[in-house]
C-alpha cells in the first residue's frame, strides 16, 4: 500500500527517541560492555613499517609467558581465494579483506596486523605482544597517490595488474583500476564554450572517526558454534565475512549486534572478528578485543585521499557545455577506493551534453580504506562545486543560477548511464533561493558560499517482523543495526500502518538466528529498505487482525474497516457490532487462531536519489588563518521525513564531519611512513565549539517506490560542505583554496602568498 | 504435510546433542553467568515465620548502610486484582502470584518474601537484610493437609471461600476448591462387585530439585524500557507476568532466554523477576539476583503432598465395576494445587464403567506449590496403581492381565469427560508382556512390581522461524526454551523437511522481541507444538525454493520437485535442467527476490495422550530397610521419536525422579513450622549409585494429528515410579507401604510392626 497521500498521524511526527534514554544514561551495551565467564583478552601485533617483507615470526617467546592462552598469525587462517563481493557501496575482495586482517608475507602499511595474543589480563597480552620476535625486511615504500602512479614506484602487490585498461597490462602497478565515463563529446563540446575553467584539487584521507572503538566478544566452542558479540553496520555482514574467511558454515555463527557508537560506513566490514575467533579456537575460552584510538587510525579505514582535476566549459549564459574530471583516489594497501561513485557523483546534479571522467583506483602503504558516508561524493564534489564556484565568477552570474541552469531534472541523462526520476534538486535549489540565510545579505568581513551534493541511496534485502504481544502492545524486530534512528523510523511505519501511537511498537535489532537476512545499515538503505518491510509487515498483521474481528463476527473479511488501532464493520450489510480493538483481538488470539506476527523479507527496489544544498557564510581571521563557520543551512530533498528530529540529526552531523574534513582533519605521515596524529589530540576532529547551530531545512519530494515516500537521508549532508566552506572562503578573501584541510597554517601561507 | 509413512532421513536417527557440548564444557549461558555494567546484588528478606501477620517493616537503617541502593517491600507492588490465567498446566492467579512474589500483610509460609534489598555487593545485600526491622505478630500455623480441612484450623485467607460446593459456603476455609467426576453410578458397580479393595495413601511434597537455582539479571531504564535476563520454562511467561504484577506494557519488556538447568515444572512461574524490576527502577542500575540452595528449597514451590483414599471393585474375572478415589492436596499457602489432573490422571488408563472421584485444594503455611512433571498424576497414581496391585493379589491374577483385561483403548469415554483416541496403551501393555525384564524369573529375595501412568500432553500457541543463509545453511528459531532436547528435535524436523542433514540446521531459542508469542515449555507440548509450526515453516520454505528454482528455469512452480535438498524439473514437460541445490538457490536469493525466510505460528490442537508402564525389580534390606533398585524397565508409548536418546533420556530422568519421590524425598517440618531440610545434604534426591541402568522401551504408536506422529515424552515417566517400587516391595516383603517415601527408617518400622 502506498501512504503518501494519507493523513498521517504518527509518520513526520517526533516522539521520544526509543533509544535516547539507554544513550545518555550509559546504559546501552556496546561490543566493550559485554564479557564473558574466563574470557581472554585478544590484542594485535601491528607493524611499525610501512612496507616490510615478513621474514620470519617467533612466538615461541610469548607463549611461554605465563597467562598466555593463544598466539596466532596468519598460519592459522587460511590462504582463501580472490572472490568479489558488494559492501554497502562499494567492492570487497574477500582475499585483499582476509590479508588485511592478518598480513601474510608482507607489511603493506604501518598498523598491519602481524600476529595476535590471547591473554588473561589486558597487561600480559601487552607484554606477550613484545615478546613476539618478528624479523623484517624493510622495503621502500610510498604514501601519495600520484608517488605510488609514477612508473618507479615501489610495487605493493607482485600480482596485481591494471584493470580497465587496453591493452591488459603486463608489469603489476599499483594502479588497481582505471574508470572511465563518457558522454556526448567533451573536446567538441569545449571547442563551443565561450568561457572555460580548468582546478587541480586535493582532497586528504579522513577518518569516520566514530566514537566507539571496534571491538568484540567471541567464543568458540568446541563443537564449532560460534557465538559473537560485536558492534557493526551489520551482523549478517560479520557473519558472512567471518564464515568466509575461516572457510565455516554460515550457521555455526550467531552473531548478536551490539549498540554501535558510530559507524559512517568504516563498521561496514570486519577487523577483530575473525582473529577472536581463531584465538578462542585455539585457547578453548572466550575472547575479548577491543582497538585503542591509535589501533583505530592505524589499522582501520579512513576514506580515500585523492587529487581531482575539473575542467568546465560554458556558454555566456550559463549553459555548460563540457566537462572533464581526472580523479586519482587512495585505496590504501588493498585496492577498493570509491573510486567508481567518485567518478559518477561529481556531475549528477547537472544536466550536462559532454562529459569525459576517468578515475584511478591507487595502493599505497597506508590503511586500507573503509567507506565513509556517501564514500567518493565528498572528494569529486569538493573539486566539482569548487570549479563551479570559479567558473559562476568568471561568468559573472550568480552561483545559484548557474546551479539552476544547469540542474538535473527527471529525465535527465546522466553521465554514468541511468535517468533521473522522481529527484527533487530543482525543488532543493527553489527552497536555497527563498531561504532567509540566501537571501541575508552579507555581514562585513564575512563571505558566503554554495554549494551541492549528491547520492545515490541504495535498497536491498531486508526483514522484519512484527508480533502482536498479548496485551495488544506491538514488538517490531529488524536485522538493521539503529545507527541513524531506524528504531524510531521503523516502529513508527509499523505504528502508522496498524493505527496505533509510536509509543506501543517497540522495535528491537535481533540477531542473526533470530531474524531473515539483512544487508548492512549503509548506503542510506535502512528506512527505505528495512522500512519497506516493517510496512508490509505491518499490513499482513492488519489483514490478519481483521480476518480474526470477522471470524469473531462471522461476516466477511471483506466487510471489515481497520481504522485507528480498531477492525470495524463496514458497508451497509456488515451487521452492527462494537468495534474491536487490537487490544481485544490480541486477548483472544491463541482461541482465534494463534499468534498473530508476520515477517517479511524484501529486496527493496527504487531507492530515491538524494540531493542537497549547502549555504555557508565564514569569516576569516587574516592574522590565524583561522576560518570560522559564521552560519550554516543545509537544505536537502529527504523524500518524506519519518520523524523529522533524526532527519535534521543525520543533516547536522553529515555537515559537521563535512566541517572537520573541511577544516582539519588529515593524516600527518613521517619519511617512514607512520601515521604521526593517530590520536584525538592530533588528528583533529570538531568538537562543539567549531560548529554552529546548523539549520537543516527538509524538503520533500516524495519517492513514490517507498510507501511512505521516504529517500535516504545520511549521507549527501557530507557531500556539499567542503566546497561551500572553500566557496565561503573564496568570498570573504579572494583566494581559492584547492587542497584540503584548509587549516589555519594552510589559509595563513595562502594569504601571505597573496600579499 | 504429514510425513508418518514416509520414509525419514533424519527423523528417528540419533546425531550429535547440539547442546551437549556447551553444557558438559561449562560454556552454557545460564541466568546466573550473566552480568551488566555496574549492576547492583538483590536479596530477599524472608519470614521465619509459617504464619504472622506483619505490622511494621522498618527499612530506614538498610537503606543508610553505604552500598546499599534500594530496598523494596509489597509498597513498592501495585495491590492488583484478582485474575486467573492457565499456566502451562494448572491455573494461576495473579494477586495470589503477586502476593507470593512479596508477602503485603501477612507472611503465610516460612520463606515468605517479605522485603528485598540492592546493594553492590552480595555481603553488602546481606548485611542490609538483617537490618531490615519487620515486626510481626505471629499466628497459630498448620502444615498438613488434613489438618488444614479441619473446621478449627488457623484459616490462611480471609477472602477464601471454597468454590464447587452448594450452597456457596458463608465462612472463609483453607479449602480452596472441590472438584468432582462422576461417571455411572459407583455405589450400584461396587454393589456388583465381587471383590473389593479400599486403601488409603499418602504422598509428601517433593521439590522440582532443579540444579539450577532461580536467577535473573534486570535492567530497568529511566524511560521504561526493561531487558530481563533470566532461566525459565517460557520467556514469554516472563515478559506477561512481570508486565502484569507491575502494570506494565509487554512491548516495555525484553526478555533473553538464558539456558535453563532443569525446570521439571518449576520454573512456569516467576518469583524474582518482578522484584529485581522495582530494585533496579528504584536505585536505576541493573540488578541481579540469584536464590541460594536454601531459598529455593524455602521459597520455590513444590508438589503437592496429599492424602489418596482408593477403593476399587471388580468381578471374579478381573473386571472393574465400580471405583472411588478422595484426593486431598497440599496447594501450599494459596489455591492451585494440580487436584485438577490429580483428579482425572489415576483412572485415565483404565476403561471403567463407574467412576466417583472427589478433589480437594487445601491452602496451608507450606511454600505455594509449582508444577511438577505431569502434576498430580504421579500423585494419583501412587494410590490407584497401589490399589490395582491390591486387586490383583485379592483375585489371584497376574498384575498385568489385570491390566490388560481393563485397559482403555481408543474409543474409551473418561470418567473427566473426553473420549479417547489414538491412544496406545494396549501396545504398551503388549510390550511389557513381551519384554524380557516381564519375562525373566524373579531372583532369590527380590519382588516385581508394575505400575501404569498417564498424561495428557498438550498443544497451544508455538511460533518458529526458518532462515535459509546465503550458504544454504539454515537456521531454524523458536520461542521455545530448551529443557529436554527441543533444539535437536525441531532442527532435525526442519532438516527432514528440507532434505538436509541434521547438522545442517541450527536451532536457536529466540527472545520475547525477536520471535512470535510461544507459550510455556511444558505440558510435553514444545516437540509436538513448536515442532508443528517450524515443519510449517520448512514446508513454507520449500515452497519458495521450488518457486525461485521454477523461476530460474522459467518452467511453471508444479514442474519442480523438492528431493534431498534440491529442485529437480518433474514430469515430462518440465525440461531438462540441471538439479539446483540449496546452497546454489540460497547464493541466488537476493536475486531472486529477497531473502528466503518463514515464520509460522500455530495453536497446536490433538497433542496425542501418552501411556507407559514400569517394570521394577528390587530388594529390601531387613536390617536396615534400604530399597534397593535392581532392574527398572520403562516402557512407553511416544509416538514417533525424533531424537530416540532424548527420548529415552527423558524416560530415565522421569523414573529417577519417580525413584527419589518413591524413596527418599519429603519435607521435614518442625513445630513451629519451619522446614529442616532445606539443602540438598538434608532433601535426599537420587544420586548415581541409588539408581540402575534404566532401560528405556519405545512405543512408536503415532499421532495422526502431528506431522511426523510425535507425542509428549517428558512427563509419562515420573507417574508410574512410586507405585511399581511400592508394589515391588509389597512383591519382595509381602508388606503394603501405603506412604511416602518408602525411607529405611519407615520400611524398617513396617518391617519391625511386621514382625
Amino acid at each position: 500500500m502506498n501512504y503518501i497521500d494519507s493523513s498521517l498521524k504518527v509518520v513526520g511526527t517526533r516522539p521520544i527517541r526509543p533509544d535516547g534514554v539507554d544513550k545518555v544514561t550509559g546504559r546501552a551495551v556496546f561490543a566493550a560492555d559485554t564479557r564473558a565467564s574466563g574470557m581472554l583478552w585478544g590484542k594485535i601485533k601491528r607493524s611499525p613499517h610501512a612496507h616490510a617483507r615478513i621474514v620470519s615470526i617467533d612466538t615461541s617467546k610469548a607463549e611461554a609467558l605465563p597467562g598466555v592462552r593463544a598466539v596466532v598469525t596468519s598460519a592459522d587462517f587460511p590462504d582463501i581465494a580472490s572472490e568479489e563481493a558488494f559492501v554497502g557501496e562499494g567492492p570487497m575482495n574477500f582475499r585483499d579483506l582476509s590479508l588485511n586482517v592478518m598480513a601474510r608475507g608482507k607489511a603493506l602499511y604501518e598498523g598491519h596486523a602481524i600476529a595476535a595474543v590471547a591473554a588473561s589480563t589486558q597487561a600480559i597480552a601487552d607484554a606477550a605482544l613484545e615478546l613476539i620476535d618478528v624479523q623484517y625486511e624493510v622495503l621502500p615504500h610510498v604514501i601519495e597517490v600520484e608517488a605510488a602512479m609514477a612508473p618507479d614506484a615501489p610495487i605493493l602487490h607482485d600480482d596485481l595488474f591494471t584493470a580497465g585498461v587496453t591493452p591488459a597490462p603486463t608489469k603489476p602497478s599499483n594502479i588497481a583500476k582505471v574508470v572511465t565515463f563518457k558522454k556526448g563529446d567533451a573536446d567538441a563540446g569545449f571547442a563551443e564554450a565561450d568561457v572555460i575553467v580548468e582546478g587541480r584539487y586535493t582532497t586528504q584521507p579522513v577518518h569516520q572517526a566514530y566514537i566507539e572503538p571496534h571491538a568484540c566478544l567471541v567464543t568458540y566452542a568446541p563443537d564449532g558454534q560460534i557465538t559473537i558479540h560485536a558492534s557493526s553496520q551489520g551482523h549478517f555482514m560479520i557473519r558472512a565475512y567471518t564464515a568466509k574467511l575461516l572457510g565455516l558454515e554460515m550457521s555455526n555463527i550467531r552473531v548478536n549486534p551490539a549498540e554501535i557508537g558510530g559507524g559512517f560506513g568504516g563498521k561496514t566490514l570486519i577487523y577483530l572478528e575473525p582473529v577472536a575467533v581463531a584465538l578462542s579456537r585455539k585457547s578453548g575460552r572466550s575472547v575479548k578485543m577491543q582497538m585503542t584510538r591509535e589501533e583505530v587510525f592505524r589499522g582501520s579505514g579512513p576514506t580515500s585521499g585523492a587529487t581531482i582535476e575539473v575542467k568546465l566549459g560554458a556558454k555566456k549564459d550559463g549553459t555548460i557545455v563540457a566537462a572533464k574530471q581526472v580523479l586519482k583516489f587512495q585505496a590504501g594497501a588493498f585496492p577498493g577506493s570509491p573510486i567508481g561513485p567518485g567518478c559518477m557523483c561529481g556531475f549528477a546534479m547537472y544536466d550536462l551534453p559532454n562529459v569525459d571522467v576517468v578515475g584511478y583506483d591507487v595502493v599505497s602503504n597506508r590503511p586500507k580504506v573503509a567507506a565513509y558516508r556517501a564514500p567518493g561524493a565528498p572528494i569529486t564534489s569538493f573539486g566539482v562545486e569548487s570549479a563551479m564556484d570559479e567558473l559562476a565568477i568568471k561568468l559573472g552570474m550568480d552561483p545559484l543560477t548557474l546551479r539552476e541552469k544547469n540542474a538535473a531534472t527527471n529525465g535527465t541523462k546522466t553521465h554514468y548511464g541511468p535517468t533521473h526520476v522522481n529527484i527533487g534538486f530543482t525543488a532543493v535549489l527553489a527552497a536555497v533561493k527563498s531561504h532567509p540565510h540566501w537571501k541575508s545579505p552579507l555581514k562585513e568581513g564575512h563571505g558566503r558560499g554554495l554549494a551541492t551534493g549528491f547520492w545515490f541511496n541504495i535498497g536491498g534485502e531486508s526483514t522484519a517482523t512484527v508480533h502482536v504481544n498479548e496485551d495488544g502492545s506491538i514488538v517490531a524486530a529488524t536485522g538493521s543495526p539503529d545507527i541513524g534512528g531506524s528504531r524510531a523510523s521503523i516502529g513508527m511505519m509499523v505504528a502508522e500502518v496498524l493505527g496505533v501511537s509510536a509509543q506501543h511498537v517497540r522495535t528491537v535489532v535481533a540477531d542473526t538466528a533470530s531474524i531473515g537476512y539483512t544487508f548492512v545499515t549503509g548506503g542510506s538503505r535502512v528506512t527505505f529498505a528495512t522500512g519497506m518491510a516493517a510496512t508490509q509487515a505491518a499490513e499482513k498483521v492488519v489483514d490478519e487482525l481483521k480476518r480474526r474481528a470477522a471470524a469473531t463476527w462471522d461476516i466477511p473479511v471483506e466487510a471489515v474497516e481497520w481504522k485507528d488501532g480498531m477492525a470495524y464493520p463496514a458497508g451497509s450489510n456488515a451487521g452492527a457490532f462494537e468495534p474491536l480493538d487490537l487490544a481485544s483481538l490480541a486477548l483472544k488470539q491463541a482461541r482465534t487462531g494463534g499468534p498473530i506476527n508476520a515477517e517479511v523479507s524484501v529486496n527493496a527496489q527504487g531507492a530515491g536519489a538524494g540531493f542537497g544544498a549547502h549555504i555557508c557564510d565564514v569569516s576569516v581571521d587574516k592574522e590565524t588563518g583561522h576560518v570560522k563557520i559564521e552560519r550554516y543551512t543545509a537544505i536537502q530533498d529527504v523524500g518524506k521525513a519519518i520523524h523529522p528530529s533524526y532527519v535534521e540529526g543525520q543533516i547536522q552531523g553529515g555537515a559537521a564531519q563535512g566541517i572537520g574534513w573541511a577544516l582539519n582533519e588529515e593524516y600527518i605521515y613521517n619519511a617512514k611512513g607512520q601515521m604521526e596524529n593517530a590520536g584525538f589530540l592530533d588528528y583533529r576532529v570538531p568538537v562543539a565549539s567549531d560548529v554552529p547551530m546548523i539549520e537543516a531545512v527538509l524538503v520533500e519530494v516524495p519517492n513514490p517506490r517507498h510507501p511512505f515516500g521516504a529517500r535516504g537521508v545520511g549521507e549527501v549532508p557530507i557531500v556539499p560542505p567542503m566546497a561551500a566552506i572553500a566557496n565561503a572562503i573564496r568570498s570573504a578573501t579572494g583566494l581559492r583554496m584547492p587542497d584540503l584541510p584548509m587549516s589555519p597554517p594552510k589559509v595563513r601561507a595562502a594569504i601571505d602568498a597573496a600579499g
